[in-house]
């Protein structure tokens, strides 16, 4: 494909061919619902993309829900800008990063509390889009129950975006989810090349 | 692992074990630099990731840049919302998506006149972020230099980052990255389930 890119005709061709392609798609999609997004896998990019969806709904002006899992202790670049948006409820779970804490009790009781206000906001349609950042990690050291988890999710108002990321998603929750996306590492400059984590970009 | 994600002892030295690699690490990675991430594979998630990490740098005081190739005629959320925020710098490519335009010429020159932004914005160490939004695809149909564009990003402050997004991204860029990582899709309501692209979500 790319030794023509730079063919003007060629180029018309294959453009006049996505137009067409997009169209039939668009045609085709005609359903209005809310959609159940996962971003997973060990890459980089699976919490600012939702965060960046955020960005989306509130130009969109809906209310948005934020909740992070697990991730507690430091205040990120995100929860110190998102903090003063209107339109944005803003919680965090209570303790630290889980490798600080290596308590599972308090972990427990931090994560079960988190879900009460997501129950609350799935039950809320003034809420557009709700983003519950790592839950999967929640899921994975079994902090929460799945299925009360996959419950609430499946119950919610019918045009309500629900955002959820964090590696290792359980399969139900693919299952049960519109869109996934697995995110995977091909470089990594804190891990592979020394470079301390950066503010901006993993902070 | 999961089997045992209950015993509290067990979980105690998984949580001790995973500190100890934190630390670690942490203590290895000291450099300070500005670091070049690259979004590319065909999942979603590359440019809401891009735009996450603006709210992380913002969150951080810092200045950004955003400039967004190809997608120039709807005006998306992120748009919308980012428009407003002070910081921010925001510039869109003169046209629409290119399947729309099928002139080739002018896809150029506006890919052009776009990277005049970007090559000021890559001399100014005002800039802490600068976002290139789907710069891969005006890379992949050759609307732009690749040499000059490696150049400019390669000479650009040493503490600025830049996020490049879009599928394809050509092997160089990968090279000359610190941080890659490849979305790749595993299902997606707008392709696959019928679903229309929804505000807040792909728009």
């Amino acid at each position: 494909m790319r030794e023509n890119a730079k063919d003007p005709e060629r180029h018309a061709q294959r453009m006049a061919r996505k137009k067409k392609v997009m169209e039939e798609r668009m045609a085709n999609a005609q359903k209005e619902q809310g959609v159940l997004v996962v971003n997973t896998g060990n890459g980089k990019g699976k919490s600012s993309s939702g965060f960046g969806m955020v960005t989306r709904a509130l130009g969109h002006g809906m209310k948005v829900g934020i909740v992070q899992f697990i991730k507690g202790k430091m205040q990120t670049g995100e929860e110190r800008f998102f903090r003063d948006v209107p339109n944005v409820d803003y919680h965090v779970m209570g303790e630290g990063y889980t490798w600080d804490t290596q308590d599972r009790e308090k972990d427990v009781e931090a994560a079960e509390n988190a879900w009460k206000e997501v129950a609350r906001m799935l039950k809320d349609d003034s809420y557009g889009l709700i983003l519950l950042d790592e839950l999967n990690i929640a899921l994975r050291y079994e902090y929460l129950d799945l299925d009360q988890v996959l419950d609430d999710l499946q119950n919610r108002p019918e045009m309500q975006h629900v955002v959820i990321t964090g590696r290792n998603a359980p399969k139900e929750l693919i299952e049960l989810a519109d869109t996934v996306t697995d995110m995977s590492i091909v470089k990594h400059a804190f891990k592979d090349l020394g470079v301390k984590a950066q503010k901006g970009v993993e902070l």
